[in-house]
Order: structure tokens, then sequence, then C-alpha cells
């Protein structure tokens, strides 16, 4: 239709690829003319599927008349480049997280983003999560009264690779930065103190990157509520992906999904189904529903639900963050 | 204290040694001054362990001035003597279900409360369940709007010997009698019809004593509703108690307990703790707070909470399902 | 690709055109060349929407060589003549419940499907639910060991409208017919008699047009299993799909999905989500896990996983349980 | 019974009192010949309940030549005295936790108990906790593999007098002390640094005495594993007590309990009972467990389930935690 977002997708790996599918098929009142990735046969390929067009370069898709909104799914190193050029032209953006792992570099493009008054949403998912929506509901509903502790367990199936282990910015900037994201967001409250412990358990291989892939980290906000995050890189039991928020009239609690729910009752016991394996299993509904906000905020002109600024806070917190661990001491920010 | 009802205790087998210990130690305002079986050896036996009495019969129980009320566990095809006795006696009386397996004999017992004036409760246990009595109070309160259908879920882990199996009165005097309780209950509404199925799917050797040990029944209440119940003499996995009342509001569901409330996740699923395995595991509570409310009915004068007629419908019920499950036709009541 | 198989639509109503999105955007391996309508600006929009062709008539469709397979989603009166037409045109065929209200109906399409030897598949999507399948796979594994009681609750969220019900064929063919198909899924036995009551408690000009909206249903199966089925055409809680089988080993539930599993805990209690409205919240995997089983047996030449006998058996139930409610008995099948 | 193991109860407020009752009624080969307070009326009303004897003087206790065992239920500071006599008359000890305030003193009574060779239990019931018990069984098992992560979460409904606040030596030696000895018991492990944060969200008046009432702690045990624990002295939704164990097979979570298991479905979603008040309301199976444990380990001689030691090692931590909280820093033990 004549009123449908045209959104073009920067970067068609995993993530972009899956954008690029629920935005033209899923996203009502959005598709998607047009997508370019460094790597043409990835792009070829998903326009393909799409019956759309594939585009030479960024700057090619810049210049198209038909192109509304850029989403940026490139590499991280990426981003920042692509987010000034974008609000150049004049587009409205969706960038993926992490901005970038240099807060210098993302001021840069927040600056770029702010100086054009293009409107930027930040792929924080989870925040589109009906059940993890539900506890921040029930926080600002007043249902749960007076927040004091939150506590947050995010837990992968599987570490990524070692090549990727390497350029993620580590574990704090690359998995945990979500947690910190999500603690902002159910506490409404900055981050102003940071206390985190890191080991290897998993893969060695990851500790000889200097990175961990075990953390769990206390956070102190601005309002005095306290948050602890529990992450590690691998769960045998699958993508654990819980939130918790306790108040002075109660508690609110985001637990897993289940990939069934039939129960098999015998003398051993009850036996369930696992948890999903990974975020393609668990969060589908949380990017077209991050979708269907970022259309109806460009198009109505209203603010984007996760702004620049939620972007770059959990990239100081990361930092901070990693400090505390090497140093075994709180860090302030 | 003197305020204590004095509850004297007929028949100390298994159900009723456990109410001697229930009503002396865990029942707030009553004990028992004395305990009575047919066997010496096992009213010995409970009165050692709780300090009190014996009496070498009934009657010299109903002749003691200390004995306020009686409890009549005995065998069910004495129960009615014992209760024409009590109530001359002037005894408030608890008296465990089955009253009879004639209901010319049950009729002959409920004249001889009704002409002595004194209480009488019957041993629905499962009506002070806190799960089952919370169904009931949705229904009340309207919470679950009209009822259009309840379903009853009642299995027992193991059947009883084949000896006790023959002179229980058959699968619905027995098991099923607790259920068309629970349906009177939860409706409140008698029943007009009812059809049975039922099949030997357990032991043949309850087939050859001319029983049933699976059945299936539907009540149809004079209000309409419609109650479907579950019923086998053999779960694998335990003591299955489930109710569920459902109306134009909503629907109220009494769920199984649990051993215990720790999941254990792995890669296979989620593994969780045994149903309590038999009524002992299960209706400890019940037992108790049935105590309790006999206790304050006799104490303030006010109804018992499960009447003669309550304890006179279900054996109808019962020899209309049976009738019904022979003839394969819905019989009415 | 050219692996693709080409299915088109016939019929763009509510479910054909859901089904136009599932094959032709989320089933891998499958596209959907054309749809037709019998109202053309149906088949128009559906089209538009997917960017695929409008055909101006089945039998125009028919004729396309580069159609595979036919989906039959029109209205219920038409779905034979199209079964056979498309059979002589040697297309596989998708075809919705029922098949018709008229057996020797769908026995004229079924023996056109046999003469041609075409895949036919019906479109009992239950089946495919991730948790009702679990529950057949429970059976299948022994896990539940030798079956003895089958208990389905379903409960549709609000009345279709009046005018429906009265083309409908009756609650029993209409809603009720999943749960004949489910019964005889789960225990893979035949059904031999029928006893059922029916009520109208919903609306009464429900009643006036000759139908019940609350009926209850006792099927014996072949191998001696009893099943039970709570139906009601109206539950203000959402739409409730349940079901249990009971075996001599152990019990397997299906139970509710819910909206979100967040849970918030006050001094009033727990609190969380309702269960999913209606299919199109609740069984959307379910349709894709159906085209998905449909493309791989046709692909493959393996036998359908719903064949025209598992069509047939519910509608011959179906009349027996209408006959059984209005004459209050019995009815051999 | 001639075998029973006569265990005096030295102080009846309301934690002697609710073990007398356990150990006389409800612990079988257990009996209470006599109790003891410094409050006579106290010690006569449970002797006047149990119809048993009342000592007038802790020494004249020890005596009692029909005394095996003694339990000191009485106010902290009088616990290490009473453990030094008892431990010389030859007695088994069982002594309510904790031991004492000050380090020294416990020290003191330990070697008393060591010196006499008489068997000591401390009162950390929760580790019989039939669902906590499953926690640390899993870990013994090997199901979740080897451990990385434990969360707790212990609230209790309302705080205590400010009264008490005042002596009981602070949240952290009070409360958060049977967290400590759960995360000893569900890693095996001793803990080697404390980081506490500690607030006052509850009542002024606690931190007007110096303490908190809100604290958050993370402990690094000696294996490496972490442990978080959230602590609050009021909870509006009841007693919140959960353990979690994560390790590289899966994770082991002990859920709350809930008053009932009915849940009520409405348009407004789902509605269920909430969990205990309070520690009688939860914990009465783990006192009875915990005693069938001491009584067992006193007649067969074999070691206590928990020592003297596991009194000692959560003083140690409690210290730790609130200079941590004080300074804001971790602290090594």
């Amino acid at each position: 239709m004549t009123d449908d977002l045209r959104i073009a997708i920067l970067g068609t790996g995993r993530i972009g690829s899956m954008h690029a599918d629920l935005v033209h098929t899923r996203t009502e009142g959005a598709v998607v003319p047009v997508v370019f990735d460094v790597h043409p046969p990835s792009a070829a390929e998903t326009a393909a599927r799409l019956g759309i067009d594939t585009a030479d370069s960024a700057e090619a898709v810049f210049a198209r008349s038909d192109v509304d909104a850029v989403a940026i799914c490139t590499s991280t190193d990426t981003h920042v480049d692509l987010m000034v050029a974008a609000a150049e032209a004049g587009k409205a953006i969706f960038c993926e997280k992490p901005i970038s792992l240099d807060v210098a570099e993302v001021d840069r493009g927040l600056a770029a983003v702010a100086a054009a008054g293009v409107p930027l949403q930040i792929g924080f998912n989870r925040r589109f999560d009906a059940g993890h929506a539900a506890v921040r509901e029930a926080v600002l509903a007043g249902s749960v009264g007076d927040l004091r502790q939150v506590h947050i367990t995010s837990r992968d199936p599987e570490p990524p690779p070692i090549s990727y282990v390497k350029v993620s910015g580590g574990i704090f900037n690359d998995m945990t930065i979500h947690d910190f994201d999500m603690a902002r967001f159910v506490t409404g409250s900055d981050v102003v103190e940071v206390y985190a412990k890191g080991s290897v358990t998993v893969d060695p291989a990851i500790g000889e990157a200097g990175d961990y892939d075990t953390v769990t980290v206390l956070l102190t906000h601005a309002n005095g509520v306290v948050t602890t995050i529990d992450n590690c890189r691998q769960a045998a039991y699958g993508y654990d992906q819980r939130v918790e928020a306790f108040g002075s009239q109660g508690v609110a609690t985001s637990e897993n999904h289940a990939n069934h729910h039939t129960v098999v009752r015998t003398s051993a016991g009850s036996h369930g189904a696992p948890v999903p394996h990974f975020f393609l299993e668990r969060y589908i509904p949380s990017y077209i529903a991050q979708w269907r906000q970022f259309v109806d905020a460009v198009k109505s002109g209203t603010p984007t639900p996760v702004t620049g600024a939620d972007g770059r806070a959990p990239l100081v917190i990361g930092a901070a963050a990693r400090q505390s661990a090497q140093e075994n001491r709180p860090v302030a920010i």
C-alpha cells in the first residue's frame, strides 16, 4: 500500500535477513524495498526470497527516494558511519545493538542523528517481549509498589565461536548489554554503580581471549534499587530469560517459556518440555513488536521507544563492569 | 481445658486411629478421652500413644458423662446401630462414610438422630481441602458465573485388597461416593440422572468379584449442570485429585499437589516431583479442618457442614450408577 | 525455487487467506502461485498482499500446469465438487473440515480421490499442535502405558453468528468434530458408541435454531478406552484447549497456553495472563506444521498424516452424538 | 516406648513450644519428658498441653536421668552457657541458631561439646525442606553438573518488632544467616569473600537502630561458585523462600509453595492463592524432618546433619557482610 513505511535493510547476515523477513511479511504497514550487504550473494539470497531489490552500496540505498528508513544490521564497527550517513540522508534509523564499542563513536553517531532530527531506535528487542513488558507494566501501574530489588537471569545455550568472542567487545558489551538495558527499562532509573564478578567455567579458550564466560553483576540504580544479573554463555537446558521486580506491594516475575505445555506424569514424577533453545525460538514475537512500534513511531512522529541514550548507557555500564571484575571493587558511573 | 469438646473414637483401625491423633493433638478445643475397638489391642495401642483410656464396649463409651461426642470409625455394617445408640445417649455424632450400604438402614439411623436432636456430621473430608473448597467458594462468590460443566478426576494409587473390594459395596459406593459428594458440593445441586461406564483394566480379580476398577460417570444435576467423573483404582503417578467448575464467567480448577516444588531443568526438559502418594499425604489438612468445623458446630449449636442428607444422597446416586453401567442406559433418580 | 510445491488456494475467506499467507511466506518448500474466490475482491486482496495471481474460476486453477496442489477452503457445501474436480485434474488436495455434512457426499469425494490416486489431507490442524502431539507421542512411546481414559476440554471464546450456526451442521459437526478427531488421534482407536448431553446455556437463539451450545460427550472406543469431551460455545476466559490421556503407567496432559508467562504476586495472591483468545492466537504454529507435513508427504510420495477416512469418521460420530443427545441414550456406531 | 529418645526443651517461647509439640506428638521415636523456661507460666502451659513435667531450673533438667538430650531454644545470649552445661552433663544437644553473636563464645561452646563428645545439631531447618533438599540432591547426584551460580531469595512478610531488631545482631545475623547456611549447604563449599549492599526501604526505625531491612549479598565460594542473595524484611505477598542452583548440565529451582492449588481463570487472567504467610505455614514439615534426623543420628551414633562448624560459619560470613555493606567493598574471609 502507498502508506507502507519503506525500510531498507543494511546487512543481511543472520539478524539482518531475519529482520528483512519480519518487516516484509509480518509487519503490517511496512515493506522492505531493498537490501544491501557487503557480501552480495547474501543480499541476493534475501532479495530473491522476498522478491525485492538489492543495492550495490549503502550509498545507493541512502540515495533512493523510495526508502523511508534503514535498519543497520551490519558488523558493529560499521554502525556509526552508516548512522551518520543515514541521518544526513534524512532517513529514519533502526540500529542494532551495540551502536559501537567506543563511546566517543556512539556520541558522534548520536550527534549526527540529533543534528538531522531523524528518528532513531536501538535494537533492544527484549523490551518488547510480552512477559518482560508485563513486568515493566506492573511497575508502572504500581502493582508491585516502590521497587526494591530486581533480578535478571540471562543465559545462552552455547557460547558463540571464539572468533566472535574476540571481536565482540567482551561478554559485558555483547551479552550483558541486554540485561543492563533490561535493568534500566524495568526500574526506569539509571545505574550509578556496578560490582561484577567474572569467571571462566565454560571454555578456557574464552579466558585465553581475555574474556569471561560466566558473570554475576550487582547494579545500584539512582533510585536506590539494587539489580543482580546472572549471565552464562552456556546453559544445557536452553535459553534462560527471566526478569523479576520486587517492590513494597508485590513481585512481578517473567518466567521462561517452554517448547510446549504437555506434562507427562509417571511414578518418576512430572516431566515437561525444555525451554526454547535460543533467541529465534523465544523472541520472534518481540522482534515483530519492536518493528510495529518503530513503524508506528516513525509514521506518527512520536518518540521511538528505545532512544539513542538508551543505546549509549549500557555501553558505559559495560565498561564499568569490566573494570569492576578486573579490579574486584565497585565502580561508580 | 474445661471447654474442650470430648470426642470418643469408636474403631481404631487405620482411619479411626488417625482421627484419634488428629483430634487429640492437632484440633484446638477438642480432646479424645477414650477409644474403643472390637479388637482390644488396637484400642490399647492408640490409647497408650495418646495417654488416654480404653473402653470395654461401645455401650461403656456412651455411658460416660465425660464424652460429649463420638466418632464412628468402625466397619460400615456397624455404623447405623452405633449411630442409633449414640443418638439415644444424646451424644453428638461424627460418622465415617458410607453411613451404610443399605439406604433403608441409613434412613433408620437418620431418623434416630433426628428424634434425638443431636448434631451429626458425615466424613466427606474432601470438602475441607483448601483447594476444592476454593472451587466451591469461587462458585458461591460468582467468580465463575452460572455453572455449566464440572469435571472431577479421582484416582487411587493402587486398588485395595480383593477381600476389601468384596465387602466395600463396589467402586461406586466406596470410591466414587466421594466424587458424587464433591459434585453436589461444588454445584450446590442434587443429581437427577446418572450415566456410567465401567470396565476392568487394572485387575481381573476385581471383575471376578463383580466390580469395576475403572469408571466414567456423567451426572445431570437439577440445575442443568453436567458433571463428568473419571475414576480408576490404580494410577501409577499417585493419588490424582482434581476438581474443575466451569461457568459463564470463568473456570476454577483445583489442581494436584506435588511432593515438593523443586524443578530440575536439563537438556531433556523439566523434571518435577510426583503427586502425593495417597490420602494420608494429601488430605491430612482437610481432616483437621473437618474436625475444627465439627467442634465449632457442636460447641456453637450451629448446623454441621456435612449433614445426614449429604451422607444419604451419594448412596442413591451410587446405586443408580451401578444400574446404569450394567444396563448401559441413563438412570433417573 | 524450482523444487517448491505450488499450492493454489481455493477460497480466500478468513481461513483461506490465512493459509495463503502461511504457505507462501512461512512454509519452506512451498509457494502459492494463484488464489481463487467466488468473491473476486477477496481473492484480489490476498493476491495483492502476496504479489501473486488470481484466477477467474476454480476450473482455471485446475487447468494451470504450475499448480501442483490445491487447498479447498471454500464453503462446506462446495468441498466435494471441488475435491472431485481437483482429483480428476491430478492435483494433490488439502481440504478443510468438514469435508461435507452429508456422508454420502463425503464418500463420493473420497472415491474420486481414490480413483485418481492423488494425495489428500484433511485440515485437522490440532493434531499438529506441539502439546497435543506430545500427548500422542507419549501414548505411542508407551510412557503412559495402556490407555484407559481420555478427557478433552474444548471451548470457544464466543459463539459464531447465528447465521453461521444455522448452516454449520450443528455443534457436533462444526465444533466437536475437532474433538472427535482428537479422540481418535490420541487413542489410535475408532469410536464404537456415543452418549451425549446437550443444552443451551449461552444464547437462546442457538436453541431456537435447533442446536445446542454446551455439550458433554462420552465416547467408547473399540479398544475399550472411554473419552469424555467438554464443549461450550462461550468461555469468558478465552480459547480453552486441553487434552489428557491416562493409562496404566501415567498420564499426559496438554495444558492451555498463556498470553505471556509473567506472574504478579501481591497480598491478594498470584495473577497471570489470560489464555490465548482464539485459534489465531493459539494454533498458528499447528497450521504451519500441518503445511510442512502436507508438503513433505506430497513431495516424498508418502501417506499424508490426516487421511480421507480421518475426515469421514468424525462426521459419523457427530451424527450419532446428535441422535444420542436428542434421544438421551447411547448410540452405537 | 522404652526406645524413645527423651528430649527436654529449654525455653518455651514461640519456637521452643513449637519444638515441644513437634517432638512429643509428631516425631516417631522421641518424647519430651520435661520443659523449662525462665518464665515458669510459659513452661507450665506447654507442659499442661502435653501432659508432661516442668523443671525449676536448667540444672534440674541436666540432672535428670530420664533426659537423653536437650533442645536449647532460649534467648541467644544464654545458648553457650547452656550448651557447656549440657555437654558436661553428657546430654546430646540441639541448639537453635544463632549459637551466639560472639564467635569467641561460639568457640567456647563448641570446645565444650568436643571435649564431652556429645552429639550437637544446629537448627538450620531449611536444609530439611523437601524442596531445598531436592536442590542439594540434584547437585550431589550430578543432575545439574558442575555448579556455577546460585541464587537465593528470602523475604519475610513483616519485620519483627523494633525491640527485637535492636538485640537480634542485625539482619545479617538474624535473617541472612539462614541463606548463608543454605549457600554452604547447596554448594558444599565454604565462602571466601562477601560483597553486600544494604538499605532501609521498609521502616526508618530499623535504620535508626543501626540496621538494614533490605540487603543484597554476593558470595564467592572456595570452589569458585558465586551465590547471590536477595533479602527483605517485608514482602507484601508472603514468605518468599526460593533457592536455585545452576551448573554445567542444568538448573534446579526450589519454588515457593502456595496456600492451595486452585486457579480461577476469567477474562482478567488467571488468579491463584498467595504463598504461605510465614515460617509456621511453610516450614513445619522441615522442622519435623530436622527432628527425625536428630533422633536418628543420636540413636545410631552417626554424625548429625548440621554440625557446630555449620553453626559457626554463617556468623563469620555475617560479620564480613556487615563490614562490606558499611565500607562498600568486598571483604575476604
